[in-house]
């Protein structure tokens, strides 16, 4: 039997936080003076009321069709916020009406036709772990009805390239699939998003996902090699080769394309042998610009780390990783070729130099990634995503945000978002929130700050008061240069920025792609080009 | 005084092979059978006849043009093998009627507006090193005339960014002017094409330029941090970020997009900072094949040198490098932070456990790149581009095309290619040429193998044997997977084959970006997008 998916919050339903971990959170949650005014539950199955389905699906298509109410409901919304608290206030109303399992191509064509027929919205869906409201069936009222197409059944890696280290995988291959599809060849995606578990080959492409690696090939964008994508007025496969400067990428139309110009249906991607040389080494920080120095160091010195991260005392002490009076730094190698103490021993020197401290002595240690520090923070990132769940329901807003930007404005930056969102934060609620940072991702360039915040509410005007913080957030970011969205993607939470910092004549030329592609205008509606 | 460009041939005026040179050139052909039939000369600029410029410039543009023959002689043809045939034999009939040079954004907007009013096709012009007819003033009859657009005047590095480690550059400045202008910062681009010296950064963004570089930041695309770009419709400037996952980049449209959409003012780019460790290292091997291991088992150990190449034989003599008898791999790193030590005793490695001999050893030789094969190929890859002149009024054949291809096709790829290319030869000649490879840049995922071919003709039919050979080995390349071009772009040259490898709907909907951006279809026609 099937293991069941939670429809009010990350992963199965057997799998959430214990209660002393849960109690460990919301403890700490109470030194920042935020703690819970409710404890009240996500509504039951049966206490959800939805609307009638509007559609009923051709005999063609009526054996991959399901009006079941599970599966409406669990296809209402992805991971967001807002996601959480209308889930958690009952709000269905967008409910799709249909939730479609495409078993191949054939399928997928059949139902691009039939919604365009029927002028039916329809939205991909790949795990439907969107942060940012990429899969909420929330089309508007220019539509007869909503099909959700759920990619779950495209799962295969169809063939291994063992000489060119490349693997065709279907888009609807989630995280822990693929990997187990590529272990018995020895090689690796490594593309290991907090999302790994729910998350799909095709929703990274079309989200341009942000990985493992935290420098060089951070983004799914530069691991694939090519895309297949079925759109409405037929297919788009892009040129399986290394690389190419043969006219504009056509795979860089499909990257980012959040499902509204198509469906991606499979990829051909970049693999690793798996690593058998590893080095991890933790660092303290006083603070974390100090720390964000030793990033830039290592950054720009050409080492090319898989890890090279910063987590800010607060983010460490919500997460019971620390008692919050340090900032840690995460520096990793490795390799499947050949020993990393060159290398890490670098990096070392980097944060020394820059008054770092050390957490764990990766000489003496191998498996520093586990201990100390290092292994409590990465523990606890590993259980994030369960954490919402047991927030919602208590009123305690819980979200992040992330972006990037160039050094020179970074300190600068950091101070203004940190503050406008604490600032938003106060005036809303009438109390102190929590505001942490860490660097998911870090380039020669600059950092991509990925920053985190909880805040008292209410219930019932959590959703106003958590687009409050929102908007001022969202704002200090465009306000100060950095990207609305390092790798979350758009969504229809970040359309606003997005539309406000993409260059205008280029907004013009995705329209017009999109009326190409889509002429009938049924995918994905509100998400990049509306 | 300004130093005069060849109108003939590759850079100044007082540039070129030495008798010397030219000698050593012909007898080592000779020793392939190849020899000149002729020693006729390109004709004088007295000699050429040129059709009346047809167009007048209006008073607002009258500083910035000129119908001075020399200068619409010299923008008439870039730096291809017909482009070379086409000037020897005096065939200016497609000279451009006017050469414009804008000082700034005004002056281009201006020549947008005015062509389109009078319906003038419009080329964008660098410093014409295109080898594939990009800048080629050939645009059919549907124009009432050709205005040339050098953007030479627009050179100028205009800040630079040291924290981030980054230069906003103008689109015309030539790789020198631009390498002059960082220098006082300690700074470098380190783009460095076979064309460096006249070739400019927007010229190198419009075709996707392959540089120095030959793993990992192999093209401009990846040292690109944001891009302006002048259009008939008005400008796009795309947000300056390290990274970002905000929808399709916007970059990647105009990258590769060879003037067809608009012209490139300017750019932020990624700089480095000047490498103070270096090492390198040269090997031989019996055969292109072994060392093509060699190649694949560093570029899969994730230790990314800044070059990875092999030589062939054929090329190594021809150029007289060597007397024939290995192919040459050099591999070397190179870094600012740290000695490189550890990573070339690892790809030496690689390099002795395929087979590999040594042909200088790095470590007792700080200068191994100017020594053995190592330095006299470098040597005669920087003469080469003077070759050409020394051979068309010869009647000899000379030109070369590029690709990439994964390493599971690589073998059988590189012997049909090679194949198909000889066999042409042969068969439109009457005489087996010399078809040489090296590698230009290798992937983890494949290789960019660099084909070289010299065969005999006779002025009077050199462009349709060209032409003859060119469709062989074009045919061949796409035929057995690899791409139309891995850095040498599209240009007039390729179009065909890369109409047939693009995905048809990218195709269509770029076609729909360039009725966008450039509705009057004046801008670069017949490249990329006609």
């Amino acid at each position: 039997m099937k293991r069941k998916l939670k429809y009010w919050g990350w992963g199965y339903e057997d799998k959430s936080l214990s209660d002393k971990e849960t109690s460990n959170l919301l403890k700490s949650l109470t030194t920042f003076g935020i703690s819970g005014s409710d404890k009240a539950k996500f509504p039951s199955l049966d206490s959800i009321s939805l609307s009638e389905s509007r559609l009923t699906p051709p005999k063609s298509l009526e054996t991959i069709c399901t009006k079941d109410k599970y599966e409406r409901v669990l296809h209402t919304f992805g991971q967001s916020q807002p996601d959480s608290i209308r889930t958690f206030l009952g709000d269905f109303s967008n409910a799709p009406d249909l939730i479609a399992y495409p078993k191949n191509e054939e399928d997928i064509v059949n139902l691009f036709e039939w919604c365009g027929e029927i002028n039916a919205a329809l939205i991909p869906y790949g795990a439907g772990s969107s942060v940012v409201g990429g899969v909420t069936s929330d089309v508007g009222e220019q539509y007869n009805g909503t099909v959700t197409i759920d990619l779950s059944l495209l799962n295969k890696v169809l063939e291994i390239d063992e000489q060119s280290q490349a693997a065709r995988i279907q888009g609807g291959a989630r995280g822990p699939e693929l990997e187990a599809g590529l272990k018995p060849s020895g090689f690796t995606l490594r593309h290991f998003p907090q999302s790994f578990e729910h998350s799909t080959l095709g929703g990274w492409i079309a989200t341009r996902s942000g990985g493992h690696f935290a420098t060089l090939y951070t983004h799914i964008d530069d691991l694939v090699q090519n895309i297949t994508m079925a759109t409405p007025v037929g297919k788009i496969q892009s040129l399986r080769v290394p690389g190419s400067g043969a006219g504009p990428s056509p795979d860089r139309l499909m990257l980012g394309s959040e499902g509204s110009l198509g469906i991606i249906t499979e990829a051909w991607v970049r693999l690793q042998k798996k690593p058998t040389f590893k080095a991890t080494a933790g660092f303290l920080f006083s603070n974390f610009l100090v720390a964000a120095k030793s990033v830039k160091a290592i950054s720009q010195a050409g080492l090319y780390p898989a890890n090279v991260r910063i987590v800010d005392n607060v983010e460490l002490k919500i997460n019971n990783a620390s008692n919050g009076s340090s900032t840690l730094m995460i520096v990793s190698f490795e390799n499947s070729d050949h020993p990393v103490d060159a290398w890490i021993t670098r990096a070392e020197q980097c944060c020394l130099d820059n008054g770092g401290v050390i957490d764990v002595d990766w000489r003496n240690n191998p498996s520093t990634n586990q201990e100390s520090l290092v292994g409590a923070w990465r523990e606890a990132f590993i259980r994030m995503p369960y954490n919402r769940e047991k927030l919602t329901p208590r009123g305690i807003i819980s979200d992040t945000f992330e972006t990037a930007i160039t050094w020179d404005k970074f300190e600068n930056f950091f101070q203004n978002v940190k503050q406008a969102t604490e600032l938003a934060i106060l005036q809303t609620t009438g109390h102190k929130g929590a505001v942490s940072c860490r660097f998911s991702h870090a380039y020669p360039d600059g950092p991509a700050p990925y920053f985190a915040f909880h805040a008292n509410s209410e219930p019932n005007r959590m959703i106003e008061d958590w687009l409050a913080i929102k908007n001022a957030a969202s704002d200090a970011i465009i306000a100060n240069g950095g990207t609305i969205t390092h790798h979350h993607a758009i969504g229809r939470d970040h359309s606003k920025w997005y539309k406000k910092q993409r260059p205008l004549l280029f907004g013009k030329v995705l329209n017009r792609s999109k009326e190409y592609l889509d002429p009938k205008g049924i995918l994905n509606p509100g998400v990049i080009v509306t």
